[in-house]
């Protein structure tokens, strides 16, 4: 165990909606890296400790499966001004948790943008209803009429997340060894300026787990190292996409929202059934999942560039997500089962033997090459740093603790998407918790070595078309 | 270990050309169920008997790579009238082994036909030249000028081989079940009369393999439960499927061939990049992968009805194969590395610490619903039977073991399919191998259960058309 104090501390209590993966693995990141006491920390989730995780941590956990109807009578005498909540459950919605947060004057964050329950599979709604895109415009919606209320921290885990600022120092880091003369852009124009001048057509977050465990996975058993059901939630909402201004294909089972940002588009298919091609660069070129993410969506938004009130630059922006392998082989299972959930779960973390989680953000369009920045986090680094917490969990909760330093330090910002939080304090805190945090240029593109046995749809005159990524 | 003697016995030399997983498999079974002694075995191949599975079963073992130079040259002294050849390697042409054992006076049998390395790979030739289609009709052309040769059971292991036996038996049981009155066909055209009057429609090669292990794939791996080689070639071939009479929707990447029986259509796109819905008794319902396979040619084209000249009936065939899930993890990884061959395989044995491999013919169309009909035979009974086998192995072996034994008591058949094989001898001599051998009604069908979440091409008027099985 080790790593450094951040700058702030923090002396309110800490409510925790959920006790999952990730919620697990921050408290001690807490006690840690910002001071937190165990009895400070309080923990509302809807199962019992049964591991008897928040015994071990010190930490007051009451059971209540948190609903519509009971969860402002069940908060709200738990969050005095100050106070932080943080919404690490799964089915708790975001905005009704920010509204009671305002009202408390309580800090908020989420590392996920959620509805409550029936939403997503409500198959009488069109895709769009069910988008992370729609989600965001209701909460931006309700930040824009609080614009002074406490600082609510959405989607801010490691992906969405800490991937926005490994972006920023990415594009800084990219001008540098360019030698593109450049300061440290100020706001969100200056952003996109510097992301146009860069050449960027397209931004993966391109990750690849290979964490592995000896007890294999059973049939009718989805595995994955964080959680199953907030992933299987994702993976069957539309495959959603920040959609570029170079793009010059319009897929045919693509659809615009019509309101909002008009940033990002959804393919009408789930994202779990969506493979598309990418790279890291220690995985090497492989397939993912164009899972649908809350920074697919803001980062193509922060990053557009407007003149004479029209768009005249965007990046492309998604997920090329490589699960370790047994998601892959329960979503191969998943889908067979015409994507009913599997009756048995399971969350790997003490039993993994090995692997590691790459994750970072990959930028395509420069002649120079793609630039990947980001994370690699061993098992044994995570361990070594701290208790319950498996490789992915870590890097998400270092995301929450940036995003919890930046809040303390700005606390009436209102509604904040992680665009919007300073880069530098988030990646100060994280790092030490990061395992190694590299930028690697490669020379990587989509139509690279590709074989030459099939006909694949292709835009042979530009590597960066959305085309030549998605598998066909 | 036990299973009875089959009723003949062999004296002559039986010269095995590859060692590998079926190779080593079918010895012991070749002692135990036709009474072959160690000194009657040579085996010819390409690498040395590292593992000592030779000199444990006491037999011969010379290392010779054969090439299109080579093989005649190599074999010829080896063979005399009588003897049989085995051809169980992967890249040595079967039509020249064909030749050289007619010649010879030789039998000869493969499980699958291959051609000397160079022509799957070769993107200069048109997808319908690297075909097993292609493949067929060369071998049949070469088998109608050479109808009393010595008999040459091609593609005759567990599926090509086997299943063609069980799709015989499936007909006569689906018959006596629905109280059908019928004597069991003598020929080829009472057959095609018998899947018609049945309503059979689309016939899937239905198999799911579990078998397991601890030993977890490692990146740049790939694991199968038989040949990697052999399955990697196959799977990139492009996918083939027999075209039923029913179908009213032409796939967008369908070719037909031009020339040959017509039976059977290809997809330009790699097998392995090909999913299909199947259904198993045990398994449910599965996506699988449509790799080309002999059976999908030879049983469209075997039970075609032709009236007037007219084709009046046809099933659609193919195979929709779940390898276990290691090999779905390769497959993945080999996907994203453009279908170029990781460096590490490994066929696992030994340490297969669980699972079954359930592998049979889905018939579908009838009314009364699907009908399955297989061999379910577990890692553990496997073990029980034979040493040097998996499921897989023996369920190949033992396809194996019936065509020799058929072709033992019909010496001068020339070049045979297996669908021109008497399954009653066959089935008697594998029986004993196969675990458990059921036939099993359903009522699935791929439309059953669908999500209802996202639009998928589908035709709702029938659900027997091949757009309803394939994965969009
Ligand atoms: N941004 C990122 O990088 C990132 C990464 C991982 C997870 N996440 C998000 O973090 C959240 C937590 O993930 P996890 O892996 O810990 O999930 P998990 O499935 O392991 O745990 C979910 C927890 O929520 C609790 N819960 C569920 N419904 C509840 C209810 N109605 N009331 C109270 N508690 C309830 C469960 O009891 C459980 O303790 C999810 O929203 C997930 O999407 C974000
Ligand atoms: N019909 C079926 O059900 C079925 C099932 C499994 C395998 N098969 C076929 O059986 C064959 C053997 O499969 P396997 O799993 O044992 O394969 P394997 O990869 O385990 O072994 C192949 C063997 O062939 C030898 N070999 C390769 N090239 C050679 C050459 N040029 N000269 C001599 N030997 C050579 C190798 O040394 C090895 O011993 C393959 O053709 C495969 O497609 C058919």
């Amino acid at each position: 165990m080790g790593g450094p104090r951040s700058p702030v501390s923090f002396g309110g209590r800490v409510v925790i909606v959920g006790f999952g993966s990730i919620a697990q693995g921050l408290v001690p990141l807490l006690f840690q890296a910002l001071g937190v006491q165990p009895s400070q920390v309080l923990v509302v989730t809807g199962v019992p400790d049964r591991q008897g995780v928040a015994r071990a941590l010190g930490i007051e956990l009451r059971v209540h499966r948190l609903t519509q109807a009971n969860h402002a009578q069940v908060l709200r005498p738990l969050l005095r001004a100050g106070d932080f909540l943080l919404n690490l459950a799964v089915d708790v919605c975001s905005l009704d948790l920010v509204r009671l947060c305002h009202s408390c004057g309580a800090f908020y964050l989420d590392a996920d943008n959620q509805p409550w329950p029936g939403r997503y599979e409500n198959a009488a709604l069109p895709p769009s209803q069910r988008s992370n895109y729609a989600l965001r415009e209701e909460m931006l919606a309700y930040g824009r009429d609080h614009p002074h209320a406490p600082t609510a921290c959405i989607t801010q885990g490691a992906n969405p997340g800490l991937v926005n600022s490994f972006l920023k120092v990415a594009l800084l880091a990219m001008a540098a060894d360019l030698r593109v003369d450049v300061r440290t852009p100020e706001n969100r124009r200056e952003w996109a300026a510097l992301a146009r001048r860069l050449d960027v057509k397209v931004i993966h977050v391109a990750e690849r787990d290979t964490q592995t465990t000896p007890q294999r996975r059973r049939r009718g058993e989805f595995v994955n190292t964080w959680s199953v059901d907030a992933f299987v939630d994702e993976g069957l909402q539309p495959a959603e996409l920040g959609w570029g201004t170079h793009e010059r294909h319009w897929p045919p089972d693509a659809q615009r929202h019509g309101y909002g940002c008009d940033a990002a588009i959804l393919l009408d298919r789930p994202g779990m059934g969506t493979r598309v091609r990418s790279w890291a660069p220690l995985e090497g070129p492989y397939q993912g999942f164009l899972v649908t993410h809350a920074e697919s969506i803001s980062i193509a938004d922060f990053l557009t560039v407007r003149e004479a009130g029209q768009v005249a630059y965007r990046p492309t922006v998604h997920y090329a997500y490589h699960p370790c392998d047994d998601a892959v082989a329960s979503i191969h299972e998943l889908a067979g089962r015409h994507w009913r959930l599997q009756g048995r779960q399971r969350i790997l973390r003490e039993e993994i033997s090995e692997g590691r989680d790459e994750l970072g953000v990959l930028l395509m369009g420069n002649a120079r090459g793609v630039y990947w920045y980001g994370s690699r986090l061993a098992i044994e680094q995570a361990r070594a740093l701290l208790p319950f917490n498996n490789a992915t969990s870590l890097q998400v909760a270092a995301g929450i603790l940036g995003a919890m330093v930046w809040a303390l330090q700005n606390p009436e910002r209102g509604v904040v998407e992680p665009d919007a939080v300073d880069h530098r304090v988030v990646m100060e805190a994280a790092m030490p918790w990061l395992g190694e945090v590299v930028g690697v240029w490669g020379d990587w593109t989509p139509l690279k070595d590709r074989s030459p046995l099939f006909p694949e749809p292709r835009d042979g005159g530009d590597p960066w078309q959305f085309v030549n990524f998605r598998v066909g």
